[in-house]
């Protein structure tokens, strides 16, 4: 079985809502830094010392413990194959995975010539920590956990993490907290990681800070532990863009309150609508929705896209069938997005 | 032994001749590009359909061979990740590095699991293909082979490069032209590709087109060769500046060809400076020069330095002893650094 990153469509015009972007944007603060950009900064290689700076600032840890990566994709890489080179005599190492989940855990595994052993989610997409465990072998060199999940917004439980961490001890536990701005729970700054030095917490300034297209994420984690996987990474992998911008936006907090906040009032207009239509859905801490249409997911996600309404189709997701997730951000854009639900479904208004 | 890549001091003030960029900076038409991204531009996933065809029609062949990379470095690694997964029993797989050599093979291989194996250049820098040869065994996965040589300059001859490829036909040979422009010599476009399609060329725009802040790389061969490095590659890696930066560079030919002019004219003016002083040197293909300064090497670097002129210590590479690397790009920058470097040997003018 080979596992591949399925690249979605995305269209310019319309509303991107498949994607978990900020479909607002960037904030107009990181334009403006950009726009002082000269010809040097573009032909020049680029330093990261106020990124890393901003950033270790941001999240509060120490300069050391962070790596800037192109994305957090390429920290996903990163750790992939730092985790799963060599092999235990004919056997490859192995990565597990917690299904549904973001592709790139199994693309980069996979990539990287390990194998990928995949644990599905409880009932209603609950967290299954003793699952977990159960498929951690000697050869396990990598868990992937996300909190919250993406495409559940489902959280998991701190204890559950940290019982994961603690049992496997000779892997990597990349806690993938792509979305942890809009749950508001994170596990960095958390005494447990003294104890536990193998997890790794993954962030990107691709979601909540609207930076996806500079391409910016960070991992965070013990010297040890991050040591591979900074011999993995690029010397020059961040742009020089995206080097000026992090700190650019990371000034603009105003800008990051009133997303979270979109994003918040977004989610509720969302749940109302389904409820009101009986589409069951899950609650969710990020900036997106799941919710199943269960035959009518096909006509939604097409109908939708009919009227310049982009979905994610997650139906061939394990657990996800006849699901669609729907990104919940800008409140005019998700006030468009239900209205073109609603046609789809009832007909013209 | 462990190989990392030794990231050197790059002050922004001074002249920065010691990182083989276009001191000059990038052309003015691509700042005029990126000035017109827009908040959104920096908030979507870039897409990627101008650039790819930018750059298979600026290089002359179909966009299914062109693989972007955020940077050479990312072709690299991913070259280095694709070939060395897996191993012949317990023996790692290996890569041939022909050395002196860009520190980034040694660097992106040995991250990879893979063993290096080095085969030092012949007398006074040549290209010894018959040794390459030799150091091709049943574990050997990537070559990598660099035209020009960086840091001597030096030019791989053609049929060399052609007979490794065939010798090892089971590897994926890497052929960096990142120097191709100045020495305006390429494989791209060579019939022998059809029958060598295990012969993978990257290429920068780094260098002569002064794009290195903006990380644009491509690789480009055979659907077959390629599709193992495409799965290493995230999905969105180039960033969306350097997506929108390609096609403007590319259009801008005449500033190309003008800094194209400015490195031959660089050359010869260090040549000739070089001569008169005495140093022994290698003509290049490159856009730098490396000269032998031998026991005045030290005094050199530290003199420039202290003068604003920075140059690149490459004493320690193989075969390099009292070797400094002298970027030529710009005239007048070649006028400041042959200054800085009489007046450091032969005291104040």
């Amino acid at each position: 079985m080979s596992y591949e990153y399925e690249r979605v469509a995305a269209p310019r015009s319309g509303l991107r809502l498949h994607l978990n972007e900020n479909t607002a944007g960037c904030s107009p603060r990181v334009l403006a830094a950009l726009q002082t950009m000269t010809r040097e900064d573009a032909a020049f290689y680029p330093d990261y010392t106020d990124a890393i700076e901003a950033c270790a600032g941001w999240l509060g840890v120490a300069h050391d413990r962070v790596l800037l990566t192109n994305g957090l994709d390429e920290g996903i890489l990163a750790a992939s194959v730092a985790a799963m080179r060599g092999s235990e005599g004919e056997r490859r190492y192995e990565a597990v995975v917690v299904v549904p989940a973001f592709d790139m855990y199994a693309a980069c595994v996979d990539a990287a010539g390990g194998r990928v052993v995949e644990v599905p989610l409880g009932p209603d997409f609950s967290f299954d920590g003793d699952a977990v465990m159960a498929a951690v072998t000697s050869r396990t060199r990598l868990v992937f956990l996300t909190n919250p999940n993406n495409p559940t917004g489902q959280a998991i439980r701190r204890d559950a993490i940290l019982a994961i961490a603690d049992h496997a001890s000779h892997a990597i536990v990349f806690l993938d907290e792509a979305y942890a701005d809009f749950a508001g729970d994170t596990l960095i700054g958390d005494a447990a990681l003294d104890r536990l030095p193998n997890i790794i917490v993954g962030r990107t300034f691709a979601k909540a800070w609207g930076l996806a297209g500079l391409r910016v994420g960070a991992l965070i984690g013990s010297t040890e532990t991050m040591a591979p996987l900074r011999r993995v990474v690029p010397p020059y992998s961040i742009n020089a863009y995206a080097a000026r911008a992090l700190p650019a936006a990371l000034d603009d907090r105003d800008y990051y309150d009133w997303y979270l906040d979109q994003v918040r009032t977004s989610k509720g207009l969302l749940y109302d609508a389904l409820r009101k239509l009986s589409i069951p859905f899950w609650q969710s801490g990020g900036n997106f929705v799941l919710a199943r249409f269960g035959s009518d997911a096909a006509r939604v996600l097409e109908g939708a896209a009919a009227r310049q309404v982009f979905l994610r189709d997650r139906s061939r997701d394990p657990g996800c069938e006849g699901c669609v997730r729907i990104g919940a951000g800008v409140i005019d854009h998700t006030e468009a997005c239900i209205a073109a639900i609603r046609e789809v479904l009832c007909g013209a208004p």
